[in-house]
């Protein structure tokens, strides 16, 4: 099985816990592309009634293209599942997530969510977090100076750039990337994170995965992170 | 003596602060109109070689327009100084600022300055925090969540509009100001406003400021709140 066909499996695991009149966020990456076919698949098939909530451009073009019917996250009250992918997640199920810059947009839509279940290949699943890089979100104004706190600190932070331009997110915000491996306490990074001031949104995602969906070369295995 | 009398002299009383080679920062709003006025004259008429740092295009315009020169502030590795107003001080201190929705970009300038000046009329010292509302910069996307959770709390949420449209900040966010009145404990209310995912910043300025110059009808008066 290629490495496609294990997150298409996942995919369509994931796909099974959304059941009719839902309200589903939908996040962002290569396995949550195949989700989204996934379920593309069952309202076309099964007239599932649901509502899809994006966390980007991308994900939300490609529901709407599959006839999903999709909703801005402010017209929804609340969401009764995300599903999104993750970038690590450690053995006690924190995550990290962010390689797609859209970590403001998929924070906003977990913590509304009642349930989240991450989709990922066993590459995501590690003993500490820290080796992948940690994003972190952050206002441009200023930033030199956020950057220099965050050297500082030794937390060893570097410019997200693309063909030499500072990454933009959908907020028009900064991407700084730390390489600390591994990150010992995540709960005190984030609390030390969140009060420098410029720092809109990190991407350590904590305490906040209900169920994880792992690909394997034999097939999906599903953990249980909380109830 | 009228209140843009006192003003002026409240102005001319903070730039007494500034030093020749200091890199300084000019917050914005009606009385530091004045300071940079006097500021520019002390440029003009003393040759005094400073560079400022601006916390909105306003101010940054005025003080260009005197002469001043002016920096980014991730041009310049610290701040000497900055000088600014307050929308409410309290007996001890600590400051609600951001009825301009400059908040952000002024305690940007603010925790990255050396000394910190605030300069206002008598009006703007009370008792306890509160009565003039708390703004709260929000990212627009989740934002109607982020209102109601403030809701939830009692914390009397309100958009600002300006002629029927969300008011933007420079960062393009909104801001959502609370009616708390009075604001029981800073501190605590600044530590749940900064964990709510969507918030940016907020308009409490804890622990910040060195120097209060108050504007009376007889004259300035300096108040020194931190060595």
């Amino acid at each position: 099985m290629n490495q496609d066909q294990l997150k298409q499996l996942v995919g369509q695991k994931a796909v099974e816990y959304v059941h009719d009149g839902m309200q589903v966020g939908l996040g962002t990456g290569s396995t949550v592309k195949f989700m989204v076919d996934a379920l593309g698949e069952r309202v076309k098939n099964e007239h599932l009634n649901i509502v899809g909530v994006s966390t980007s451009e991308r994900t939300a073009a490609q529901a709407k293209s599959l006839g999903i019917p999709m909703k801005s996250v402010d017209d929804v009250d609340h969401l009764d599942l995300t599903i999104d992918g993750a970038d690590e997640i450690s053995k006690d199920f924190q995550g990290v997530k962010g390689g797609g810059a859209a970590l403001l947009f998929e924070k906003i839509v977990a913590i509304n969510s009642d349930k989240v279940i991450w989709i990922v290949d066993e590459s995501k699943m590690v003993d500490q977090l820290g080796a992948f890089g940690l994003p972190v979100e952050v206002i441009p104004y200023g930033s030199q100076h956020v950057f220099e706190k965050m050297a500082a600190r030794g937390y060893h932070p570097e410019f997200r750039r693309h063909a030499g331009e500072l990454v933009r997110t959908d907020s028009n915000n900064i991407i700084i990337d730390l390489h600390l491996d591994p990150i010992s306490d995540p709960h005190v990074l984030a609390e030390d994170l969140i009060h420098m001031v410029g720092v809109v949104e990190h991407g350590l995602f904590l305490d906040m995965v209900n169920t994880v969906i792992v690909g394997h070369a034999d097939g999906p295995e599903v953990l249980t992170a909380r109830p």
